[in-house]
């Protein structure tokens, strides 16, 4: 492999970052371009830092076309805050909302809601163990709603949404945790986006929430403070000690995605990687998708042998070849390979050399 | 000064670290002891993750003999959740809880939990700039108040509580942010302790609550999830991705601690560089401290010329000299030397000498 003699990481989250990147972190750790400090020590109140937040945010409006009226916000808590966040903030009026529950992750966020207004649960598509995306029409959404909320890619089950369901004047929340820079998206017809930064983004840490300005400053008086959005876009993510490290890994990460050719080409590399392993999956007479092709993942790709015990043989085995990471969520098994924006095109070739050795061995 | 040619960085927080801590992660960011991938890409859900978090809390609980029947979390959100979580996890019988307030921190918290209970303001040191630490007795707590709370050492005033408040029966709340790990303590008389990680600990991006089991399990079912310490304690801080670097570089320090000698060794050395820093500013006829001198901070040494254009420049000559983030916190002027664990001795050194040239120069 590398000069470093690193694996091929196909976890779900944490999971790879651009080599090259992770070098110049390790490169600049001692002294950050000779400022005699390192980033982890570095005051968030100094004139570095504030570079690099402010970097970091005008890198990332530029590599997916962030409209002005729409503010970037770097938080804690990670996806899990968000789920609270987003009802405690968006809540306003009606105090209604409308989820689409496409996997566990969206149905915890659905849960959580529940804690603070009328939930009405759209679509789901759990009966059939979330293997694909329901199709909703614009009246499946009531009029009076505060917003409504899909999960864009399903992290658990390999599912992605091929549309961006009509809502009308309802704001769409989208949790893009996991496709977040993977595809070139239209920002515009989301009320807020947000994405933990531990798949394509940087190390765990850091939430990415983009937040269409007429939709902050209706949380409650009582809202517990860090989980008012308006307190972070007051004072720029700064209200607090941000997740300094984290938000500087992110910002390498956007330079990177600029430097390679924007989220177009990423999206190109991201196509073909994960159109041939689905190739090589659909060829297979022992590997099986198990999501409906239309709704496929192109960061994560689900598959079985429709045997356990063989499922468990080829990540005992993928894993003594370097390719680690490749068991699906506890709550499902199978197979899961992430293919992330970092995996290299040669870890996908490396996979697939390897699902033919083992078919040949095992048939 | 090292061969990365590094600052002094006086900084409040985030602040500086050991550097051989810094260099041991640098050499490990590409390829964390063999297993191919750097911390920053590792699953949480891997056994080497789960090696990191359990090593990092044993070693905690072994630097400050934290008992038996508390628990140790590594959670997001800084402070300033906290703020909020103690309220909404510890107001559960009277909804009366007593605060000291003796810095701008304890303050906010304060504030915070009066959202969520009847709280009171025990006392206060607020009209003389938070220059001394009351004295408050045991009457002075309400005895069916659900706890107390205090702000051990107050980051932006410089001082450090000489005792530890008796409250009865009452569970007393400390936020020992910026003096965790430099000083012996009793984990038994507090009910919760919590550090934010970015002085003594790790990057910010981590906060260190350690916590008595019997106050586990009181948050309202409409608790924000992540705000309920229940959650995280049932899945041993790993409920959903936790901040996995920032914990990894936490135990690292809490490895280099043991290795010289823990919390007793640690606190000599801080003893020793306060102690002359104190010792010249006292001798000193241009710099005068300004905390009483029983309530002196070990970290967090404030002072002032009495002419604000003096300290200014100050300020920046000492920057110049490579001693960096010496001004005081934007609310009260002066200056702050914040010398944590990782500040050399050789830095205080540094800067009492160029206190004493300074002076010289500007008399
Ligand atoms: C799509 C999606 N949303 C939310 C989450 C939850 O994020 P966190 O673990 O940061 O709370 C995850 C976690 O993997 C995820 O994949
Ligand atoms: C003593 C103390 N408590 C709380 C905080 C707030 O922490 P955070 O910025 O992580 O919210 C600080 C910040 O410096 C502090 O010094
Ligand atoms: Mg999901
Ligand atoms: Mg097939
Ligand atoms: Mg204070
Ligand atoms: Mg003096």
């Amino acid at each position: 492999m590398s000069k470093y003699d690193r694996v091929y990481n196909f976890s779900a989250g944490p999971s790879m970052l651009p080599l090259e990147v992770i070098e110049d972190v390790a490169a600049n750790l001692c002294n950050y371009k000779g400022t005699g400090e390192s980033v982890m020590e570095m005051s968030h109140r100094s004139k570095e830092f504030q570079q690099i937040i402010d970097d970091a945010e005008a890198n990332l409006r530029k590599l997916i076309n962030i409209p002005d009226n729409y503010k970037v916000l770097f938080l804690q808590g990670g996806g899990t805050t968000q789920f609270s966040m987003v009802p405690l903030n968006l809540l306003r009026k009606s105090k209604k909302a409308d989820y689409i529950v496409t996997g566990q992750w969206a149905k915890k966020a659905y849960k959580e809601a529940t804690k603070f207004g009328d939930i009405k649960l759209v679509a789901s598509s759990e009966e059939d163990t979330y293997s694909y995306i329901p199709e909703v029409k614009k009246d499946q959404f009531r009029t009076d709603a505060d917003y409504a909320y899909i999960c864009t890619n399903n992290t658990i089950y390999g599912t992605h949404y091929p549309y961006v369901p009509d809502t009308g004047d309802v704001p769409l929340v989208a949790d893009m945790s996991s496709c977040f820079l993977s595809e070139e998206i239209d920002v515009s017809k989301y009320g807020i986006i947000w994405a933990g930064a531990q798949k394509n983004v940087a190390p765990a840490g850091v939430t990415i929430v983009i937040i269409r300005d007429d939709l902050v400053g209706f949380a409650d008086e009582k809202c517990p403070v860090y989980l008012d959005y308006k307190i972070h876009v007051d004072k720029g993510s700064m209200y607090n000690t941000p997740p300094c490290f984290s938000i500087y890994v992110a910002g390498e990460v956007f330079k990177y995605l600029l430097k390679i050719g924007g989220i177009k080409e990423m999206h190109e590399r991201d196509v073909r990687k994960a159109g041939k392993l689905y190739d090589y999956i659909d060829s297979s007479s022992m590997f099986k998708g198990t999501v409906r092709k239309e709704d496929r993942s192109l960061m994560n790709v689900t598959f079985v042998t429709g045997d356990e015990a063989l499922d468990k043989k080829f990540i005992a085995e993928a894993k003594e070849q370097g390719m680690i990471n490749l068991a699906g969520h506890r709550s499902v098994g199978g197979m899961r390979a992430s293919i992330y924006n970092a995996m290299p095109e040669d870890g996908v070739d490396a996979l697939i050399a390897f699902m033919k050795k083992f078919e040949a061995e095992n048939k």
